[in-house]
């Protein structure tokens, strides 16, 4: 080997890290885009009030039905339908909190909820896994733990959301265990707890008690997870859900409320009835939320799109999508509620169209001044499969999106006057001071693209930037550092997770 | 041949056209984002004043100078600086229109510059033509004249941005002609002319005269076509651009001023300062088209980006490059002048980063207010090369940001109580009455994203984004209609062109 071959080796291991942006808490100090007016903000908020006075919604779990008539709604067993009347729905919706902090186990990645704040978390739910080189497959748990691994690395991503890649391979009973035990080892960031049904949730909050060296009295009063509560729209929630939202809510932890108004499927075609559905839905669940603990953490989730009217799948990333992530922000403001989006695309590959319905996406989300984007990694094929090189690809589109948050510096020192009429007409600035004690930190850097001139380019293989989201993501995961953890606590959750194994499997239920 | 089989091809020929939204002109009826706090906006402004005052911008044309002395400004003539008071400055911007008409030789392609209208053009100025099948090459005139046919055929494009791609082929002294032919022929839009020296201008200018059936006194109050005058910066018009410049606002015709200020190499490091630069730019130029000719149709060009610093390769669609296209907006309502901005990248393919550059691009050059998106379809390697596919992953964007501008509609109608309290909880709504009579043009149809689910996707080839737009501008091409144009015309443009070429040969010179 030649003695230059030999130095660039030793170059590539010393500076060859992945260069990313530095982990940061976000504030979007612009001002909210409207594009709904007052007026017609109120005319779907009352719409919606009409839908909880008129139809109702349906609870489908029998203590749910008991709270919410205890509370004064007007409840109808036969069909499991409960009416709201106005004045019940504003005063429950007044109680929750318009901020909260989330604790993760390490509090230097505790992140706050609500206010001009805003968090990213990754893909949550998908049942494949895929990448370019391997192509795609059912998911395992290895492949969930991997991609756990690169969201921890991924600086950009303050939160984990929920279990990327459906690890098919477990026990379904008990996967649950084994992937919040995953998430406290392999991830020193908040997380989203799996809520279909009170056990799972308590499991989890069992084991971040246990992360958190919390007792149970101090775990009520610190949210440290949440979970997204999917409203079977229209108007339905169904037990098991329900029985997770209350679990949460009870615990003092976070709930999502997210009704899933897929125009013209499961909520009018219209974008104006849409939303207007949504808003019901999530309303009637924040006040669930607040009976069964007034002031319990709670978010307004908007995930309003349509379908494609060809085939009846649904469609994401479209202008109906991004209108509505607008929009919801409007509303979700109305109610003081943090508020929650996603960053959503329906292409089966990563490429043009992956980016552009992701980015239609991102912008509506940050336009309507989202609190949370959910999904913000990995995402793909409508939710169906979680990309490896998607995540790489959604991190450079949210990196930018961050750098976009930063004001422009407008002082005397960046209108750089002096800097102006030093450089002669047809010059250049590269070798002025004003350039020169600034340009090492001056412009956003990114971590995919590929600014080399085309010759350049071509020469070192023509790679395209799914290519190069390939290589990306697994040096990612070399360079990849397992947070630590207390040794005893490591040695409880594993105790906990063994007894809990143990106890299903010998079929007693808690 | 099956029958099923000839069945599926006759349907095809049918019904196989390339589906693609309706030609119309657009308004962005959203507010006007802004990220300059009106001090900071004063600031700005402040800045560039103090750049004309005492630093002056370079008129490398005698003629300029004269015009500019004799306006008031102070001329040196050695140094060929200008330097303007600001109260001058103020004069001559207030002379200039808010908002003007351009025609077409097609009445019904007219579209208009200022307000709240926006209009999109296809890229100029690349060297060289693309596409995935072969390959990258130098410009000829065939190509160019396939991107013209493209241009037209695509129906979200308002204008015609110049020359897409440099026609290398051709004699450089005459190829204006061949171009100006080609475009007048090829299509019926609003066109862009090149305008690097008053004679190219005044060649167009007469084959448009010819084209709209105008004499020469209408001609004047007609403007019916534009050129981007690209300032040298920093501070220096050259010859032929001033020329251009003048030989336009002399003609009534409209100029787009647009310093080159790439933050790090030809104006400061910091978005500030580049952008006080670029106003100060601007309004030099603007103020020169008043002097000319008072209330001569002109555009705040912005085109502030930055470099790579590791390389100093210029950087596109970058999160300052947004920042600017912001401000920018900013700044030109500021003086009430129509503003023009870009859909730009760096990227060396059509992949996923050409798509999120380009969404930045596009994001903030609508976010604010621009009135004439430049370059809006087919700009590749940061404007190196016109490609014909990122042409239609453009078109694709720019449909879904013009559908994104549709506000939502919100009435009785639309709010949907009634169909909402029809379908049960949980039910849907693909068999309402509300859903059936409004499906067929309830949302977004695409141009190019294909919603398949993964297996039917597969099983149909797997082809993603870019192979998908390889085979629709090939397809727009096949169904290509040359727009009728009286033979008379035809024939005086031919003779014309004729004459001129003759005169070139035999060294004549106008």
């Amino acid at each position: 080997m030649s003695r230059k071959r030999t130095k660039d080796r030793v170059r590539q291991r010393t500076t060859g890290r992945v260069e990313q942006s530095r982990w940061r808490t976000l504030e979007n100090r612009y001002p909210p885009f409207e594009i709904l007016r007052e007026e017609q903000l109120d005319a779907i908020h009352d719409t919606s009030l009409s839908v909880l006075e008129d139809f109702g919604i349906e609870f489908r779990n029998a203590s749910a039905l008991e709270l919410l008539e205890q509370a004064g709604a007007n409840v109808d067993y036969d069909s499991q339908l409960v009416r709201f009347d106005r004045g019940l729905i504003a005063e429950l919706i007044a109680l929750a909190p318009s901020e909260f902090t989330l604790h993760a186990r390490n509090p230097e990645r505790n992140v706050v909820i609500g206010g001009r704040n805003l968090c990213f978390d990754s893909v949550g739910g998908p049942p494949n896994s895929a990448d370019v080189v391997s192509g795609r497959r059912m998911g395992t748990f290895e492949e969930c733990c991997r991609f756990f691994r690169l969201s921890q690395s991924l600086n950009v991503l303050h939160i984990i959301g929920g279990w990327p890649i459906a690890p098919t391979d477990l026990n379904a009973e008990t996967r649950h265990l084994d992937c919040t035990l995953a998430l406290l080892t392999l991830t020193d960031k908040v997380w989203f707890a799996n809520a279909i049904g009170a056990e799972r949730v308590e499991d989890a909050l069992e084991m971040l008690r246990i992360a958190l060296g919390l007792d149970h009295e101090q775990l009520l009063s610190t949210p440290c997870t949440f979970s997204v509560i999917n409203v079977n729209s229209p108007r339905r929630y169904d037990e098991a859900m329900a029985d997770g939202l209350m679990e949460l809510a009870r615990n003092g932890q976070a709930n999502c409320i997210t009704p899933f108004t897929l125009c013209g499927a499961m909520s009018p075609i219209t974008l104006a009835g849409g939303l207007a559905q949504q808003n019901a839905e999530v309303l009637a669940g924040v006040a669930l939320t607040q009976i069964v603990r007034p002031g319990a953490p709670v978010i307004y989730g908007g995930f309003t799109s349509n379908v494609d009217m060809k085939t009846g799948s649904p469609a994401f990333g479209t202008p109906e999508y991004t209108k509505a992530c607008v929009a919801s922000g409007q509303l979700a403001r109305r109610y003081g509620l943090p508020y929650r989006s996603s960053n959503t695309n329906a292409s089966n590959a990563v490429d043009a169209q992956a980016a552009y319905e992701s980015s239609m996406s991102i912008w509506g989300s940050v336009l309507g001044h989202c609190n949370l984007l959910h999904h913000a990694v990995g995402w793909l094929e409508g939710g169906l499969t979680a990309s490896f090189e998607k995540a790489i690809v959604d991190a450079e589109m949210l990196q930018m999106m961050a750098a976009f948050l930063d004001p422009i510096e407008v002082n005397e020192d960046t209108l750089a006057l002096k800097a102006i009429g030093d450089v002669e007409p047809g010059g250049h600035f590269f070798g002025s001071e004003h350039t020169l004690s600034r340009y090492e930190d001056a412009f956003y850097k990114p971590l995919m693209s590929d600014w080399r001139n085309f010759e350049t380019w071509s020469e070192a293989g023509g790679e395209d930037a799914t290519q190069r989201a390939n290589k990306i993501w697994k040096k990612l995961l070399e360079e990849y550092e397992q947070p630590a953890l207390d040794t005893g606590i490591q040695e409880e959750l594993e105790a906990f997770v063994s007894r809990r194994k143990a106890e299903f499997d010998s079929g007693v239920k808690k």
